[in-house]
């Protein structure tokens, strides 16, 4: 009896040691391999001590900020505050101003495993890649599947640039396209209203070649007396009014630089795939990753191409390793479903928020903003309607001249008109920032409008 | 007795299960935390089967290389290949040509665990940090750190600008100095032999503001009719012959900018720490990450600081968040014993290869090589000998006008005098790649020594 009541107990014994040892074993093995990491495990632990820090959803800690008592410091949301993100400042100016994308994050945040990746402290020490260039062959081909995926460009016959942020890869294409050892320097163009940096970086670098004219209307008087070279800035779609744009300028001594940062099925239909010469793009607008700085052109001339190489070596060299490993790791995100995740998740939430922002303003006098037709997008396959990245508001009361300051009497900050040489009646806002940003825009702007006679009166 | 038996059998089941199980359990939890990851884990394990890919010691396959039927590539060494760059190929010229500092590829490796780092898919996707600069807090105080062990630099009452190595950073601290709106552009100046990307960066971006001169010595005579501005590039220790060096240009209308890339306890004593007003330094040959391109600048003056930080927002808006992640890993592990595990490494390779390069080139009336004084080093607290990170070599026959050619008929790629503005009776031979190219360098070296005539016959 003795014996028989030990032996049961040693079968219980057995049986839970073995479904423990089994237990560990499905922790330990995967898809016939050891899970045990060896010198990666330090930084993986890491990384996933940061971010396991709460944030309340309106923050997160980074792994190079600021360490207190041990601990990764939360950087908290615009008007969100405390050790964890909670609390809400209510006085607090709703920020549309920057074109920080941060509205992709929780996307990432969600494909944390996919997405995350893992630097040895050897990596690509080098100057040059084992082709001598300084640009990643993968990373390259990568980009050409994406646009392949996203149909908005042909980049068969094309060279790729890489630069850092389209910022860099802007001003290499001025420099190349101005014609060197011309008896004067070609006029830099683009259409009202335009980016500003086409101006600010174009007078900065007080280039011997090339000087920023302004407005594509001034160029017939300046080609009556002198046949120059001249550049022109096509945005498309247009950085602050989202409309899709053509070049104005024609002509043999006309050359085009085609920014296309926003042309993805998140901010627009796709109606066609760019093809023209010199077309820029930015993961900061795929992806949302404005802090990595990469940007690419698409060249078609080979001379052209090899110029905007030769700036990339002399400013620094070509774009960081660093950056270039981490640019392709999303770009395999990208592609991750023909493009499908990212594109979805990235057009609903602006869709959404251009359809909240266009319904409070719809009951507006006082406002306005502009209208972006419905277009057949060859991404979804279906005509769409509107997503831009921002919203360009007008004021449409004849004593609200400066629009800025109506917005800011209201709290909220937006990038004046006259940055993009519009006047000062226009306020671009910016859509792409996060949640909590967009949330307390459309908050105010739904108290601003409230406010209407006509519509308090209702 | 079958009751006894089977009880025994239960015995031995048991124990193995609990030491298997706790076999796991030492595997699975250490220092109070379970080590199981999650997220992370793909990253991790994508890291550790690259690096294992087995290249025989002359190569390693990287993140981002080509992928082969689902196995990474190794790209090997120069004058390596095969699958696993175990074959030699005899004829292969020893290429010490450029300035890759891949003699620090061995101490990274050694330091796997300390040096790697996991960058999370959503990690700095802003234009700016919290502080709205380009600038990581975090990695400025590294850096001052950094310069206080090493003392090589009095960083307190300076400014620090970070740059797309120091190859950027050079550019910007020209732009800064020359006075803009200036009636005549400023002259820049360095001191034969000198580095060439100051006269072909300087040259290259045709500003109305600065144009390359030469050398210091043509200085007089432009001063005498046009009290210009002026900037004097000053390299110490120098690229190429390791020299160290002061400003040759004075006066109240000269700038001077301090190029320190290569004042570290590797390649010089370090007699006192450098207190220039304008001290640039690169990461590339602190830790040998070249390909990383990242530099800064140690700026005494506000305006200047103020500009340069301009320049790099015009230029891209700051260095890639990637790139300063990944360079304030790496100065961690620098920082790490304070520094003598690094410096050790990196002196003690230096050194042995100097001495080993001077002991062959001792024994030669052909050649000769520059000659490095011993000096009191601060850092070390003792007088060491040279380990500069480049020979520079004289062909002393009349005959040898061309010293590069005379190398190269000995299977050597060296870089011509004349790149350096010192004639071609110089060729600088760089000592900082990887133990391979230095191995095949010294081999080539003996046997064009071994031919001369007098040691033939001795």
């Amino acid at each position: 009896m003795a014996v028989k009541f030990q032996s049961s107990k040693y079968h219980v014994c057995l049986v839970s040691s073995i479904i423990l040892n089994l237990f560990f074993f499905i922790n330990l093995y995967e898809g016939g391999k050891w899970k045990q990491l060896s010198w990666s495990q330090r930084a993986a632990a890491e990384a996933e001590a940061v971010a396991s820090v709460s944030c309340s959803g309106h923050g997160r800690a980074y792994l190079d900020g600021l360490v207190v008592d041990g601990k990764p410091v939360c950087e908290c949301n615009t008007c969100f505050g405390g050790p964890d993100c909670s609390e809400f400042s209510p006085g607090c100016p709703a920020d549309a101003d920057s074109g920080d994308p941060l509205f992709l994050e929780p996307f990432w945040m969600q494909n944390a495993a996919s997405s995350a990746m893992l630097v040895a402290g050897w990596h690509r020490m080098s100057y040059r890649f084992s082709d001598l260039s300084f640009i990643s062959q993968e990373l390259e081909k990568h980009i050409r599947k994406v646009h392949a995926i996203a149909k908005n460009a042909v980049t068969e016959g094309k060279y790729i640039v890489f630069g850092g942020g389209s910022t860099q890869v802007l001003n290499a294409a001025v420099y190349a396209l101005s014609q060197q050892n011309s008896s004067s320097p070609a006029k830099v163009f683009a259409s009202i209203p335009y980016y500003p940096i086409y101006k600010s970086q174009t007078d900065f670098f007080r280039s011997v070649d090339f000087e920023f004219e302004g407005d594509t209307s001034l160029l017939d008087n300046s080609t009556s007396d002198d046949p120059t070279n001249v550049i022109e800035f096509v945005t498309s779609p247009n950085n602050p009014d989202g409309q899709l744009k053509k070049a104005v300028l024609q002509g043999p001594s006309v050359k085009t630089i085609h920014d296309h940062a926003y042309y993805w099925p998140h901010f627009t239909a796709i109606p066609a795939p760019a093809d023209e010469d010199v077309m820029i793009f930015t993961i900061s607008k795929l992806t949302g990753h404005a802090g990595s700085r990469f940007g690419w052109a698409l060249i078609k001339d080979e001379a052209v191409y090899q110029t905007m190489l030769t700036y990339m070596t002399m400013s620094e060299m070509g774009v960081s390793r660093d950056t270039q490993l981490r640019a392709l790791k999303l770009l395999k995100v990208v592609l991750e479903g023909e493009g499908r995740e990212i594109f979805d998740f990235a057009y609903e939430t602006m869709r959404k928020r251009w359809e909240k922002l266009s319904q409070t303003l719809a009951m507006s006098k006082r406002f306005s903003i502009q209208e972006i037709l419905p277009q057949y997008c060859t991404f979804f396959q279906k005509v769409r309607g509107p997503s831009p990245a921002y919203a360009w508001l007008k004021c449409e009361r004849e004593e609200d001249r400066d629009c800025s300051a109506v917005l800011q009497a209201a709290n909220i900050i937006g990038r004046e008109g006259s940055m993009f040489t519009a006047g000062n009646r226009y306020v671009r806002l910016s859509l792409i920032k996060s949640q909590d940003d967009f949330n307390l825009l459309l908050q105010r702007i739904n108290k601003l409008v409230s406010e209407e006679d006509d519509i308090k009166s209702m």
